[in-house]
């Protein structure tokens, strides 16, 4: 079911400093930082040859990324981001093997335009994972 | 300076659960365990099309990974690996960043039989990164 390794979102409490630390010292292709209103986030876009860095940044007074940064004021990687085929069919198979999916249990509309859906991570080992459809 | 996303590695109170949780609920293909014993780690690699999940579980009396998971009973990601090219130049261009080496700073071979090092996670958002050289 599962397939691309889309993402591995990481929290940081200095967007601006972690963006330079991937740009000039880890020598990665790093972007300019995003607004997502819709989603509480400014993020920055690490481009790897295989898959993508996001760095998270609260925006706005209810910022999903806020609390976690309380929790972890150093930062610390907030979900990884599996691609599916279907996300329909992945939350009802998800459902039947005992997993939860959070909020309503239904896709909505992700930061990249596409539906996902995020999971339990007491169910998964401590991991928020995020399923996008591509 | 860092290519490809080796590997995401997340370590995991109960292995034989785990594995067949990605395997049955998100459905991926997933190896049999593998015992490391130089590392402290059995692990199950996880195989996506474009990257690995590494499940890790402690091993013998000196495992990297029980402390972690006696701070993080049901698991977490324990590190994330990037690929380089050169282990030396990439250790060289680190510590001018102003990054911290672990252990005595200098590569040593790491479980895939490849060079290997790991920078201070209070440097890097709180991420324990591996690089490794390719």
């Amino acid at each position: 079911m599962i397939g691309r390794l889309n993402h591995v979102a990481i929290a940081v409490p200095d967007l601006e400093a972690s963006a330079a630390q991937y740009r000039d010292t880890l020598g990665a292709q790093v972007g300019p930082p995003l607004d997502q209103p819709d989603h509480g986030v400014t993020v920055v876009f690490i481009d790897l040859p295989n898959t993508k860095i996001e760095l998270l940044h609260p925006l706005g007074d209810a910022s999903p990324v806020a609390a976690f940064l309380e929790r972890n004021p150093s930062g610390g990687i907030h979900h990884i981001c599996y691609e599916v085929d279907d996300i329909g069919a992945a939350a009802a198979r998800l459902r039947a093997g005992g997993a939860r999916v959070l909020g309503d249990g239904t896709p909505r509309i992700g930061a990249h335009g596409k539906p996902v859906l995020f999971l339990h991570p007491k169910d998964f080992n401590g991991c928020l994972i995020e399923l996008e459809q591509i």
